[in-house]
């Protein structure tokens, strides 16, 4: 098992990462009174819960199951989460734990923030995605109909709990969905990380569990670092976005059901190397390996077929990175090396969403 | 004008209180950016927003007029502000500012804390209680079917402007509403206070401007040494909620629409100081006492006709004090001195319930 540190002052915790974690009892040391809830949904509960059930003997434990899917990620279902609690009559020193995918760990995340103003809760991602991106950091959040996570907090877990073994279910598409912030880590702040996912990526893609173990503690390390820096994203923690303003309008347009949160974020990146490529930062060599490695990666290199460059505007102007009206993108200097901007060229932008709609 | 701080290292803030204060120009200077929402209700807009959107001038201002009462601190209605931030898009450096009660004032903070994980808000409080409670500390929330402030957060803002001339549209029974908040720091921690108060209420029931400065300003001053010490209520913070547990068993019994919040929490405190007598903590005088001071300010002295032990118990079982399955009450060893405790015979409460209901 490796340990990593989340390095903010009170609120810092660990990251535990290795096989059989789950029946392990690490979880236990995390929870602070008798009560628990896991949450989960309807996919990961018949494969996982007993497991984890199992490991938490002894507690009194409440289980709730959602229904799987982003486009469950509401307030609606929140209150569901509040309901639950309230009916079983938790405290605030219960322990609310996110047994599932991102989805599942945001939604989760956020109802403890929100209960009674806040109560403790532990992630147990159950996807790649998850364990190396959505579970670390503390972003908690819903969907609301007009933009991705517009309505949340940030609110740090008291562990985070990796078990490699769950990746063994994961069906292939989800594989390649985390394989996308994976590859987002390199692209923004780790070049050798990026040569090391070249050289490695059929391995992964073949779910090597050696290679998965080493990709997740080095996304996870690479994340950790940022978030010690900047908690509440007031700089350098934006440059995580990197892919996603383009990735949110392609899953708002597509009514969060369709494409993976992973795959609109793969197109979402080929497109920001693009942009940056056509403003002269990136060579179209680059450009051509961050393709070359998405593709190697069975991600989406293209937006939806029908979705028009007045949709993309229309959506990225919701998006959070905004400032006084103004839609700043991350973009790339190099491979390895991001920046938030909003010193582009509009023009480019839209021969850009030209180019490559329809 | 007066100004106090609330010392919580980077999240301090001021507290203003003086006459005219809708009018200057000491809003401005908490905005952020360009952007404002003002979130009121249909009885304070009529009154004050013209006054208000007057002292904004030049900036760009969306205003949100909500419907009036407790029972609209909802989930739903929350959803309602969400809506209209991303509909006139409010990016991430807009500041909401909540010109009303406690009602608007728990619900746009809230708010402020969720809208994309968090942007600034202003308390602008136009009620007695909101000005020397709620605007003050951080405490957000919205209601659920099973219990008050079950949903929230704690959350700063950026400044309380607090206008002492907006009570006098001030309805009698909201001023006593209000009143019950102040007695209130005099019971758990400001005996002379509490004897001040004795002294002079007469002249605060009669709205005499310097007799209400005064005791908003040792109230705020009260409120935010004890959230200076304790922001999160791991401890002295809970004290804060004298009456409150009763209170708000009283509130959700009625509907939260036929008693205010700070009637209900009157009766609470005298049932607070009755329980503490049986106890032995405090003399008969000194209950009848706190009972003559709520009467002097026109508060409430029993229980709702036809709410039952039963009831009480019930409703109590879901305080956010509750630990461990134990209910902790405040309760009084002194005037002017609260403790938090779980150290009370459950019988003694039992009977004391039987005794004042019906």
């Amino acid at each position: 098992m490796q340990t990593l540190n989340v390095s903010l002052a009170e609120r810092s915790y660990p990251i535990y990462i290795g096989a059989g974690l789950l029946s392990s009892d690490l979880m236990r040391r995390h929870v602070r009174a008798s009560q628990v809830m896991v949450v989960t949904n309807e996919t990961v509960a018949p494969l996982y819960l007993d497991k984890m059930l199992a490991s938490l003997e002894g507690l009194k434990v409440d289980t709730l199951v959602l229904p799987d899917g982003e486009r469950f990620k509401t307030l609606a279902t929140l209150e569901t989460v509040f309901d639950a609690l309230l009916e079983k009559r938790h405290s605030r020193t219960t322990t609310l734990i996110a047994l599932g995918g991102g989805v599942i760990g945001d939604m989760t995340g956020f109802a403890a923030a929100c209960y009674q103003r806040g109560v403790d809760f532990i992630q147990v991602p159950t996807t790649l995605l998850a364990q190396v991106d959505s579970s670390v950091g503390g972003k908690t959040a819903v969907n609301h109909p007009r933009g991705k996570n517009m309505i949340g907090a940030f609110y740090q877990p008291k562990a985070v709990l990796i078990d490699t073994d769950v990746l063994k279910t994961l069906p292939p598409r989800e594989l390649g969905a985390g394989l996308a912030e994976v590859i987002k880590y390199g692209l923004i702040r780790d070049a050798d990380f990026l040569q090391w996912l070249e050289d490695n990526m059929a391995l992964l893609r073949a779910g090597d569990t050696s290679a998965l173990v080493t990709a997740i503690e080095r996304s996870c390390r690479n994340k950790a670092e940022v978030v010690a820096a900047d908690e509440t994203e007031q700089g350098e923690r934006a440059l995580l976005n990197l892919g996603h303003t383009f990735g949110h309008a392609i899953e708002t347009a597509t009514g969060y059901s369709e494409w993976l949160h992973g795959e609109a974020v793969a197109t979402g990146m080929l497109l920001a190397a693009q942009l940056s490529a056509d403003l002269g930062w990136l060579t179209p060599v680059q450009v051509g390996q961050v393709a070359a490695l998405l593709e190697k990666a069975e991600l989406p290199l293209a937006p939806p077929a029908g979705m028009t460059p007045a949709q993309f505007r229309e959506l990225m102007a919701h998006d959070k990175k905004v400032l006084d009206g103004q839609l700043r993108l991350v973009l790339l200097k190099d491979l390895g090396k991001a920046v938030v901007t909003a010193d582009y060229d509009a023009a480019c932008l839209d021969a850009l969403l030209q180019r490559v709609c329809g």
